[in-house]
């Protein structure tokens, strides 16, 4: 039987609008149908690539009858605001992790998803990456015995990535606790079946010109025993994607290059124009029409060197698959095949077997509140310096098993 | 000027004896003079190798004249009763991490150290390491700014080279609380200023065949906001060398192989067997006569992938040195110079020039239970699932700075 359509706008067609347009254009079932950016030169791009209704505003897009389903990629902030716009006008919705930023904005979007019968799926986050969902699967099934726990250990360059003003601030949603940190608390909990029992974290704010959060030292216990210890540190300075990706060091003078070509901006301006290239049409914009790879590395950056530990065996995040250390010696287990792009595909997938096979969403809004309620916890862990109990966790979802 | 003799007694010529005669044997200023062992073939070597004088017990050898200090590697439940004989009759001591067993052990130890006036070092621990030693004076010297946190993340084969059956009783020092976190522990207590505030963990114990803690997750914060996340799995399966040695990973059919040569073993009096033979003279000694190496890896099994961030870069343990990852790109910092074998060779120093120069001693009675602290405190966190306060810390003592 031939799959049917699923016609979709993407409200916000900046580097996460791009990154998942990348997506779309590849699924083999989805036609993106309509585009909404404050930026004319985006969605002139927009036109000219795929066609569709180009929008100045979300609320119109809403409106529009050729969209079955949104992507909502708009700053952290506005979130909520255009979810319930597109869930009051009928549509389905993916939103961009964050979710939101508070947990009452968090209840408000579940809320109206229940009330107005629309899917709401929080995504792409790490636990859509097929190594993840090999390893959940490894876990369920106990093909190396029972979990016992996990460490996430990543060094990046976020910091210095080129960013919007309001990118910086902590409240906002900027800084890693709103927008790296939930990669790694989502995979972690993915695998260890949902439910969190409490944390405990620091945070540190480093550079006094990137005034935010940009490092997190987090220990995380789960109700069934399972504990996992984070760290994240993006300030470009060690990158530990080295650590997975069996190809050894940069050259010495290559570490740091994100923040010396980010030193190229004279002032904020220049910076949000920088930020600007990153979106659709953009000089540097993640999109890409191309098809997609079979070939390219399956490390997830967020989760840097990322390690399960069950009773028989070692489980490892590396560049082909799940890399399996147990009393046998090493073997690589590859990740069940996937739709479309890899990671985000998945996020589309849920979206659409949902709509079309009424199949359960595992990334809902209480998923990715749970996910969003650790974050927090890790927050105010870091500033009273103690331990802070979980009471809004649900557990993993899994399909098959 | 000439310095000085120091004549040392070894009691307990098993594996970390033999590890520190190595180190005897190195050092420039230092006689080995006497020894005591249960093994005759042992001893039987010992003379052979040293000509010194050969004892059944501990007690006798602390009688003889021809010993100024002792270094004490017996069964970690014996360190207090032969430290207190040492102390009694005068020998100063270096006695095998743990310290002992319990804090009252750690107090009688040190009461003893103090109104006997016999220096009482406790080591070989990680802070001896020239690449922890290097990391600590950059932090002090603030040559990349303020610490702010470190990452610990180790999986070896702990759990698996052989042992007799009380090594793996955790009452009795056994497993890895006793034996492998505390080289986590004192790494990064050195590093961070000594001054831990609290710790949350998870321990596992894994394999039903070898029944004690053999991982551990946790989190130690400290009183000036530094953190930790330290990880550590002794079970065989990934080994974290490869994550620091430069030399990527063992071939596939070498992973599991300390578990696999064990399984050689019928029963427990087989593995005590080979256990012995790890001691001195035994087919398996880790004695080694030859010269210092220079070009050994300075890499510490016990830390694993080891790293170190400051506001102005991170510090990572490699074979060679501190590496550097600044916004400057990668630098290698070597270790300052040190004497007879690296890391073993420091505790030696430590006790001579506490003897000889009146010295303050870095590693002392204080330190070791403050370390002992930790770890009895990570076994407190993983039973009740709290963080736990800590209250007997004191801080890094720095030579030059």
């Amino acid at each position: 039987m031939k799959r049917q359509e699923l016609r979709i706008g993407v409200i916000g067609l900046g580097r996460a609008g791009s990154g998942m347009l990348t997506a779309l254009a590849q699924h083999p079932n989805v036609q993106v149908t309509a585009a909404a950016d404050l930026y004319p030169q985006h969605l002139e791009k927009f036109k000219s690539e795929f066609g569709g209704e180009a929008y100045k505003n979300a609320a119109d897009l809403c409106s529009s009858n050729s969209v079955d389903a949104v992507y909502i990629a708009t700053p952290h902030a506005l979130h909520v605001e255009h979810f319930l716009m597109a869930a009051e006008a009928g549509k389905h919705a993916i939103v961009e992790k964050p979710m939101a930023l508070s947990m009452d904005d968090c209840d408000a979007m579940i809320a109206a998803s229940e009330r107005l019968g629309v899917h709401l799926i929080v995504g792409h986050t790490a636990s859509f990456n097929p190594v993840v969902q090999k390893m959940r699967k490894l876990v369920v099934e106990k093909e190396f015995g029972e979990l016992a726990f996990m460490s996430a250990t990543a060094y990046t360059d976020f910091l210095y990535r080129p960013r919007r003003p309001e990118e910086l601030v902590s409240k906002l949603g900027g800084g890693i606790m709103y927008n790296q940190i939930p990669h790694q608390v989502d995979a972690i909990r993915f695998i260890a079946g949902g439910l969190a029992r409490s944390v405990k974290a620091s945070m540190y704010d480093l550079d006094p010109l990137r005034h935010t959060e940009g490092s997190c030292n987090a220990f995380l216990e789960f109700h069934n025993g399972v504990s996992a210890t984070l760290t994240y540190s993006g300030y470009d300075h060690f990158e530990s994607s080295e650590l997975s990706n069996n190809q050894g060091p940069k050259k010495s003078t290559q570490y740091g290059s994100t923040k010396r070509i980010l030193s190229s901006a004279v002032d904020a301006e220049d910076e949000v124009a920088m930020r600007v290239d990153t979106g659709f049409g953009g000089i540097n914009s993640v999109f890409s029409s191309a098809k997609p790879q079979t070939s390219g590395s399956l490390l997830q950056g967020e989760l840097g060197s990322f390690i399960v530990t069950c009773n028989n065996g070692d489980l490892r995040m590396l560049p082909d698959g799940v890399g399996v250390y147990s009393d046998d010696g090493f073997q690589l287990v590859s990740p069940e095949p996937w739709v479309g792009l890899q990671g985000r595909g998945a996020v589309i997938e849920e979206l659409y077997h949902a709509i079309f096979s009424k199949k359960k969403v595992i990334h809902d809004g209480r998923w990715a509140k749970a996910t969003m309620e650790v974050c927090l916890a890790m927050i105010e862990s870091a500033g009273s310096r103690k331990e802070v109990m979980l009471n809004h966790q649900v557990p993993t979802l899994d399909f098959d098993s």
